[in-house]
C-alpha cells in the first residue's frame, strides 16, 4: 500500500508518495502562499497529492491514507488544526477540507513528532521503541515515540519541549514565557550565546563579524571559529552544550528513551555536536553508571516530514 | 485472581494480598531491619507474604503474581534491584531470592511509579489512561503511566523527575549534581525555602520557631502559617508554589497527561495546595487556553504502594 505524506510548511508544502517501508517513490513541492485563505492551501496539498500519484503511476485504489505533518497542534480525534501560528491557522478544518478533495483516511501530527516517527521507521533511530527526536533550528520541536507509535498526549500538545523552563526567570520567548528551553537549545541561541561572548573578545576571529553585522553570528558561523579553534567561539560552543545536556538529561530522567535523535540545522555539525555532547552529558545524568539513551543525530534530512507524515495511523 | 503487593520501604515493608479491581484483602507490616544482609530481608518479605494470604484463606494456588515497589531502580528483564540507596543495595537478584520461597511471577518496579500506577487503577486517576505521579516528600519521585500501563524506560531510569535540572547551577542536590527539582518541589525544600524568607521577617509568627529550632520549620508549620494568612510563610508558599508550577509545566510541555496527581506529605494540604496550584500554573503554560492536564492530589494513601505492586504485570 501507498500514503500520501505532506510536509506543511509555513513557506512550502512537501508532497510524496510513500510505501509501507517508509520509501519515497515519488515527490514535489509547491509553494505555501499562506496569506490566501487556508481553502485554497489545502485544495493545493490535495492537488499536489494526486499529482505525485500520477508521476508516480499509482491508481488512488491503492491509496491507505494521507498523513500532514504540520508546524502546529492538531486534534487527532476531529482532524482540526488548533494552532498553526507561522500559517496563521486557527481552527482550521483540515481533515474535512482535504476529504472534499481525496476520500482517505487523513492523520495529522506535529511537524517535529512527525520527523522523529520517520527516523524511528526508516532513519537512525530504526527497529528502537522509544526515542525522542529534538529538531533544534530556528525553535526547538520535539517528537516522542513510545512502544513504536508517536506520542502526542490527549490534548495534543505533549512534546513541546521546546517550552518547557530550562531557566528560571530567564530570556523571553516568542511564546510570551521567560526562559523557555528553546532560547538556550535552538540555532538561534548559539548565535545569542556567542554575541554575549564576543563583547569581551575582542581578539576573537569572529569579532569583526560581529560588529559589522552581528546578524551573520550564528550556529553555522560559531561552531566553524569553534572547529578552528577560536577560543570565544569555544567557550559559547560549550555553554550550548551544557544546556543541550541538561535538556538531554530532562528527557532522559523523565522518559529514558533507548535513543535520543538531534535534527535540525543544528545537527548538521555532526560528530563535532555528538562528541562534546556525548562527552558532557555524563556530569548531568543521575545514574552515569548505568546504561542510558544513545545520542545520535538525524538522518533523513528534510524527506523526513513526507514520510513521517505517510506513516501516521490513527 | 489474588496478588501479593509488597511495599519495600527503608524503615517498613508493607505486605497486602489485592483482589484484581485493587481492593486489599488483608495486610500487614514488618520492620525492614536493612543493615541485615538482604537474603535476611527478602525471607522476610516472603514469610510475609504467606502470612497474609493465610490471614486471608488464600490458598498459593488462586495467586498470580508477587509484585514488589522499592526506593531505586530494577531491571524488569532479570529481577534485578540495580539501585536501592537507603537499603544499601547494589546489583540484588530480587526475583531469585523471592521464588526460593514462593514460586509465582516477580514484578519489581520504582515505588513512586507503583504508587501512580495503583491510583490509575484504584485512585483519583482510575479511568484515565495516561498519567504521571509526583510524590513530594523527603525527595521528589515520579510515575508515569502511558496507554494504562507504568513506564520505566527500557533502562528502567524513567520517571526521576525529581533529578531533572530546575534551576541551573541551582541548590546542591544529594545525588551531587546542582539545582535538581527535587531540591525546590519537595517537602524537604518548602522548609528550606521558608528559612531563607524568614531571615528577613522577624515580625512572622514562624520566627520565633526559626530562631530556636529551624528544623521544625517544614512543610506543614510553613503551609499551616501560610494558611493563618502570616506574610512571610504566604511568601515561601508562593515562591513553593511557583517551583512546582514550573515542574508541572514541564510534565505538561513533555508528555501532556490526562492527569498529573500529587502525593507525598506536601500533598495532605489538599485544596489550599491545589487551588494555589491550579491558579499559578497557567501562567507557565504555553497552550493555556486549550484543555490541558488535570491537576489532584492523590486518594490511596500509605496503601498504594501495597496496591500497585500487586497490579503490576510483565
Amino acid at each position: 500500500m501507498i500514503s500520501i505524506g505532506i510536509d506543511l510548511g509555513g513557506t512550502n508544502i512537501a508532497v510524496g508518495a510513500v510505501d509501507a517501508s517508509g520509501r519515497i517513490i515519488a515527490s514535489g513541492s509547491i509553494k505555501t502562499r499562506a496569506e490566501r485563505p487556508y481553502q485554497s492551501v489545502v485544495r493545493d496539498m490535495a492537488h499536489a497529492g494526486l499529482s505525485v500519484l500520477k508521476k508516480a503511476g499509482i491508481p488512488l485504489e491503492e491509496v491507505r491514507s494521507i498523513g500532514v505533518g504540520i508546524p502546529g497542534i492538531a486534534v487527532k480525534e476531529t482532524g482540526v488544526v488548533v494552532f498553526c501560528t507561522n500559517l496563521g491557522w486557527n481552527n482550521i478544518p483540515l481533515r474535512d477540507e482535504l476529504n472534499r478533495y481525496i476520500d482517505k483516511p487523513v492523520y495529522i501530527d506535529n511537524d517535529a513528532t512527525v520527523a522523529g516517527y520517520a527516523e524511528s521507521v526508516a532513519g537512525v533511530s530504526a527497529g528502537t521503541r522509544s526515542s525522542v527526536f529534538l529538531t533544534l533550528g530556528t525553535g526547538v520541536g520535539g517528537g516522542i515515540i513510545i512502544d513504536g507509535k508517536p506520542w502526542s498526549g490527549p490534548h495534543g500538545v505533549a512534546s513541546e519541549i521546546g517550552h518547557l523552563t530550562l531557566v528560571v526567570d530567564g530570556e523571553p520567548c516568542t511564546c510570551g514565557k521567560l526562559g523557555c528551553l528553546e532560547r538556550y537549545c535552538s540555532a538561534t541561541a548559539v548565535g545569542r550565546i556567542a554575541i554575549e561572548v564576543l563583547k569581551d573578545h575582542p581578539e576573537s576571529s569572529l569579532f569583526a563579524l560581529y560588529k559589522d553585522s552581528p546578524s551573520r553570528i550564528n550556529a553555522k558561523s560559531v561552531f566553524d571559529a569553534a572547529r578552528r579553534g577560536d577560543t570565544a567561539a569555544l567557550h559559547a560552543f560549550d555553554q550550548y552544550i551544557k544546556y543541550l545536556s541538561l535538556a538531554i538529561n530532562t528527557i532522559i530522567s523523565f522518559l529514558d528513551p533507548e535513543i535520543i535523535v538531534l535534527g535540525g540545522g543544528v545537527s548538521r555539525a555532526g560528530d563535532f555536536l555528538l562528541n562534546a555532547v556525548r562527552e558532557q552529558l555524563p556530569k548531568y545524568l543521575m545514574f552515569k553508571s548505568m546504561p542510558y539513551s544513545r545520542i545520535e543525530t538525524a538522518k533523513l534530512g528534510s524527506e523526513a516530514g513526507i514520510i513521517g507524515a505517510a506513516m501516521l495511523t490513527s
